[in-house]
């Protein structure tokens, strides 16, 4: 199954036989205080800086959060889409959990956008998943709902079979689901990264579905952060993971994700690997 | 199932609910033109310093290898042994193709040593297997036969079976069959690290045995082999493999490891890799 995603000139594919995509996390305020600063007087430089190192450095997706407290979201969410796709040839994943936000959105955004994300909460799906029909997008479903987030695979499972199929009563196609496993830090739980590889091969063994998620998430709180990421991110794409939202200026990260797909036979002999380790080279 | 190796003082366990066992790989002149030359002139200098820097680095065990051109293996391998297990307290994996070496080399060893290896080649087994049970050792089963080495998993899997089975026959405890799934260069075949991937997770649903394996094997032929090993090891330690013959010194190779052992519930809440981390800073 292959889900693909437009920009006004170019395409993204993700899929299990293809390159990993890496979504670019890069433009969101939370936790970046600057950048958070910054939106609110209205200054988009670092969005545009922000967007051209991501593409530079091999996303092949961008992700745009303006979740930024004391502003209108919606107003600001349509600001930071039009200036990306002004910088950017690359699809974009529209990234509010607000509504109105992603409603005010949607209409601005040339190209087939990923919307990030509804989950199965009733209230939810029933918002959301209209306007990813209306605008002929593809939709991000994360597995948590009315109960919260359960920690047995199995639950995560009937979420996203109860997701696919609501989103199909919409008139959306299944491959415009892309489930996003959750990711929680292990710092809470140490079964969290475990939960979220098995409901991964659950996912891809029982519903085919392509997946996305917020790996960086499962280091949160722990010390050296970029090399723990690194591992987990290898683990991910052999359970079945086809795209992450994460950053692409990490050398650990971006190197973890290379070498994955050419051990997962995405890159066969390694070319795309000695290309990007040659371009590094000559970089320095 | 447990697999337990001893040094004269030291208990070293491999198993699947246990901290990943590193099998530290430096004594071994193969592809160390230097060590080589200076084994040749009877200098053990570095051998030692090698057995001091892996016992600190973290290695559980060190891998004992004396394979040089022109000289008598037997002979230095018994002195390398002898060498080695003076200066560390960690049990030995006492490594030669050579059966002849194996047996000179097993009666000078304090404790129960890891033999490595047997394939399942009839002479081999028939002739390492009943050494191994004369000095009550461990004994690492490398899964190729007369015809070589297969790219079916399954095929690999039965010949774990085959040698597990006449290790038995032989007087061998189960668990004390340790199995190398085989890493070859993806260099050479695009397939090769997802066959060792499902040999390994064969071999541990169908037969619960204990795992270890040459992992940097994989990047041979390849530019930045650290970071690409670096994202094999998480994959391999995934699928099941519970210890593996590599270098503690590198430290992408350590780091993926016991981020790992974290993010696979061995190591909860991250203590080990904390107090790793923090060691790391204090000695810089």
């Amino acid at each position: 199954v292959e889900t693909v995603l437009e920009s006004k000139n170019q395409k993204t594919i993700i899929g299990p036989d293809r390159m990993f995509v890496i979504i670019g996390e890069r433009i969101n305020p939370t936790g970046r205080k600057k950048l958070a600063e910054e939106l609110l007087a209205g200054n988009l430089d670092r969005v545009r800086a922000d967007a051209e190192e991501q593409t530079k450095a091999g996303a092949a997706m961008l992700d745009v959060n303006a979740g930024v407290l004391g502003t209108d979201e919606a107003a600001l969410l349509v600001e930071l889409v039009k200036t990306v796709q002004d910088v950017t040839d690359l699809p974009l994943s529209i990234d509010s959990s607000v509504a109105e936000a992603l409603e005010a959105a949607l209409p601005v955004y040339e190209g087939k956008a990923l919307v990030n994300s509804v989950t199965a909460e009733e209230q939810r799906m029933e918002r959301v998943l209209p306007l990813v029909k209306k605008h002929q997008a593809a939709v991000i479903g994360m597995l948590m709902d009315e109960n919260g987030i359960s920690m047995d695979p199995e639950v995560r499972l009937g979420i996203a079979r109860r997701i696919v199929e609501r989103a199909s009563d919409h008139g959306i196609a299944s491959e415009d689901v892309v489930i996003d496993p959750l990711v929680m830090a292990l710092a809470t739980d140490p079964k969290s990264a475990e939960v979220t590889l098995e409901t991964i091969r659950l996912v891809r063994r029982e519903l085919g579905r392509n997946l996305t998620c917020g790996a960086s998430n499962v280091s949160f709180g722990m010390p050296a952060r970029r090399g723990f990421n690194a591992a987990f991110l290898p683990m991910t794409m052999y359970a079945g993971l086809t795209s992450a939202i994460t950053n692409p200026l990490i050398p650990e990260v971006r190197m973890a994700i290379q070498a994955s797909d050419a051990l997962l036979g995405r890159d066969p002999y390694g070319v795309q690997w000695l290309k990007a380790r040659r371009e590094e080279e000559q970089s320095t």
